[in-house]
């Protein structure tokens, strides 16, 4: 049985070390367009913010490991340009521009995703970076290093954006933010979403908001960020909008790609065409919460996909539950979490939602050192489930939202998430935990 | 309607203001037989191991703001001595020995726990103190002050020993613990238990496991706890090893106590007779895991049930599911923390567990300052259930046991669990959360 895998990031990699250890005998061949292969991206901030830190420390296991000790087919630096799904071929170039050419039995697509670029005049010029891959991290690494960057532009302020605004500030350079929506974090409440606009000015990071920018300029050693209301200058601009599905290849292999042009899997991770998996990044996902795909490219479920493809194409009939959108991020000295569905999507979902937000504290009544925690809670007036929670605070929020997930994993009602057995002692909550106190509050408007 | 509360600590003061607040015309009649009502228990040994602090820092409402501003008819010093469920009438004693008598509609009875003292002899001699009300606080705190306590010896090594230790090696009092047991929290595999134990040693808390207490002896200044193998000496000794529920009064009234003499309650904290409820650490509960009663008694439990206790007096009908037996407790610079059952509860409830302990990381690959965190998860093989987890770790333990105390509210597969979406990023944790490592490594054995 030849396995073959297109990507060899964090799906990739998963599926390929599991098969290979479930069927020690199995071809599993993992065909790279980089050089890299294994490695932390999410980590990429916290090592740009540390000069000291050589950007290979993200790796968390070598091409070498893979080939020698897992007995993987790992070919880096190939390119794959096409599948032929009838003749079960994948095709493409090495770095070499030799042309290559596999048989595979059952392929997994998981090819990941790569950051948009505006389409506007001085997008591509140097100093104007991006930041998915190993490679764009360690250029822009050098790109700090070699050209003393005092001043840096970030467009986008989500995740990407804002962490890597914390690792800029960490290492002196000044950050504007400038996006065209009139909102940071939308998908926030105001209330919540002022507390991190808060602790952005404590750091001294300017927010651009509601600007459209209309292209990059250079004037001898200095970037200008043209808007229509303003020019920000700067020595390096970080474009940080979101990143889109690298699904091209399989749609023009005939593979049907649905919600954020994401290829579209079952709960097997199938793709339209039954001996081609996809996972990661490029592929898309039930939602716990509405039941219906949804496309959130986060490090677990590429992983957990990896694996449960892996499975699947071993012979052990693996399903997959949705996700439920958990994703946490700090923010300087803050944490922001949410999980599940926020307002407005739980109005375009046509849940009848209420919500509420509330103020705790990260420790009890009287414990030294305690921290404002905001929660900001969604449930459905007509079902009565619950339906998304989102916080921010100094402390207690990073794991604190995972009680909300596996509540919406367990389809919970609001009433039962408020009953439910919180752990309680002084110095690292109140009594009522902030997430029960905002079900309490909840409950009463339902 | 008169409504009778005995006992005005976290179920009691819960109930009275939620009960005044719904129907404030209600005549609301609590009768506390300290001076103290609502304060915060479990923060004590925090509040101890501060010299500076006043322990009446802790009073969470005073009776004045009870009285005064809620309206609630709050008697303190009034001790209840017999309850007549024929007559509806609670009588006893003032603090100048007048009797008295109340007539009830419905009663509460919230008369809490109080510490076990061993029937040996010098239990009952100065310096020889436990820790419950806010008066053992209070009397503590002047001992050590005014008896300027060098050392102390613990007997009991549960929550409130370990809480203890802590803050008074925080006071620079050496602290010795000792117990007829042979194992340090015995409800933990070794594993875990040696990390705790070890951070006992690595704070200078000797322990004494093993040994058969015989009976306190004084000479001169110092306390000398006489055990089979040997004598230990110190200016204090601490009993904590555990409580016993204030149920006698409610058996003296021919009310039902079950399980660990608690009184029983049903769903909607009705005890044998209709007409009275109990709520807090007098009561018993359901548990979630085994759908039998169990007496776990614990804050939050105690605050939600006196909440529901008022709701249905109020004629909204109200049930409460059942307690998982979640706690999280510090240990100088560990967070320890359980859910669910153990593993010998897990044997003595039927159910044919499969464990798994595994070791993780608090900060993903690569991000500096990672701690170890050990887990340990049990499932049923029969039902495939989550039945329990436990966690240890310098951080990130607190918060994280909740999202398994979630899971066993929602009855769910230990393959469930391990699908949940829960949050990642590097400052805060693996990528596979180490709750979903347990898992997964739960579910091999499985």
């Amino acid at each position: 049985m030849k396995f073959v895998i297109i990507g060899g990031d964090a799906a990739g990699m998963s599926a390929a070390s599991r098969a290979k250890r479930t069927i020690p005998e199995m071809d599993v061949i993992v065909l790279e367009k980089t050089e890299d292969v294994s490695y932390s991206a999410c980590g990429m901030p916290y090592n740009i913010a540390d000069s000291g830190r050589d950007i290979d420390d993200l790796v968390v296991r070598s091409a070498d490991v893979f080939r020698k000790k897992q007995g993987i087919d790992l070919f880096t630096g190939y390119r794959a340009e096409t599948i032929d799904t009838k003749n079960c071929t994948v095709t493409g170039t090495m770095e070499n521009r030799e042309p290559f050419r596999f048989f595979y039995d059952r392929l997994l697509i998981a090819t990941g995703g790569r950051p948009i670029i505006p389409d506007l005049p001085g997008f591509d010029q140097p100093g104007v970076v991006a930041l998915k891959s190993l490679a764009d991290g360690r250029r822009m690494k050098d790109y700090i290093q070699s050209n003393q960057v005092k001043k840096t532009v970030v467009i986008g302020m989500g995740y990407v954006g804002l962490e890597m605004a914390e690792a800029l500030r960490e290492r002196s350079i000044e950050v504007e933010m400038v996006k065209p929506g009139p909102d940071l974090l939308p998908w926030m409440p105001r209330e919540l979403a002022a507390v991190v606009r808060q602790e952005l000015d404590t750091n001294q990071v300017n927010l651009h908001l509601g600007c459209q920018i209309k292209g990059i300029e250079k004037t001898a050693d200095q970037l200008h960020i043209v808007c229509n209301d303003r020019r920000l200058t700067a020595d390096m601009v970080l474009v940080a909008i979101g990143i889109e599905p690298n699904s091209r290849l399989a749609a023009d292999a005939g593979i049907v790609t649905g919600v954020g042009n994401a290829i579209a899997v079952n709960h097997k991770l199938q793709t339209s065409n039954v001996a081609v998996y996809a996972a990661g990044d490029c592929a898309d996902a039930y939602h716990v919460v509405t039941g219906q795909k949804t496309w959130i490219p986060l490090a677990l479920r590429a992983n957990r996909a990896g694996w449960a493809v892996a499975d699947n194409v071993c012979g052990e009939a693996t399903r997959l539950e949705g996700v439920a959108g958990t994703a946490v991020f700090k923010v300087f000295n803050l944490e922001v979490a949410r999980t599940g569905l926020s307002l407005e999507e739980s109005h375009r979902y046509g849940f009848e939602p209420v919500d509420v937000t509330i103020k705790s504290r990260s420790r009890a009544h009287a414990h030294p050192g305690a921290e404002t925690i905001w929660v900001h809670m969604i449930g459905d007036n007509k079902s009565g489930r619950l339906l998304g929670a989102q916080m921010v605070g100094r402390e207690g929020v990073a794991h604190r939202i995972n009680a909300a997930a596996v509540a919406l994993h367990g389809a919970m009602s609001v009433a039962s998430f408020s009953q439910t057995d919180l752990a309680y002692a002084p110095p690292f909550g109140p009594v009522w935990d902030p997430l029960l106190t905002a079900a309490n509050q909840l409950l009463k408007k339902m």
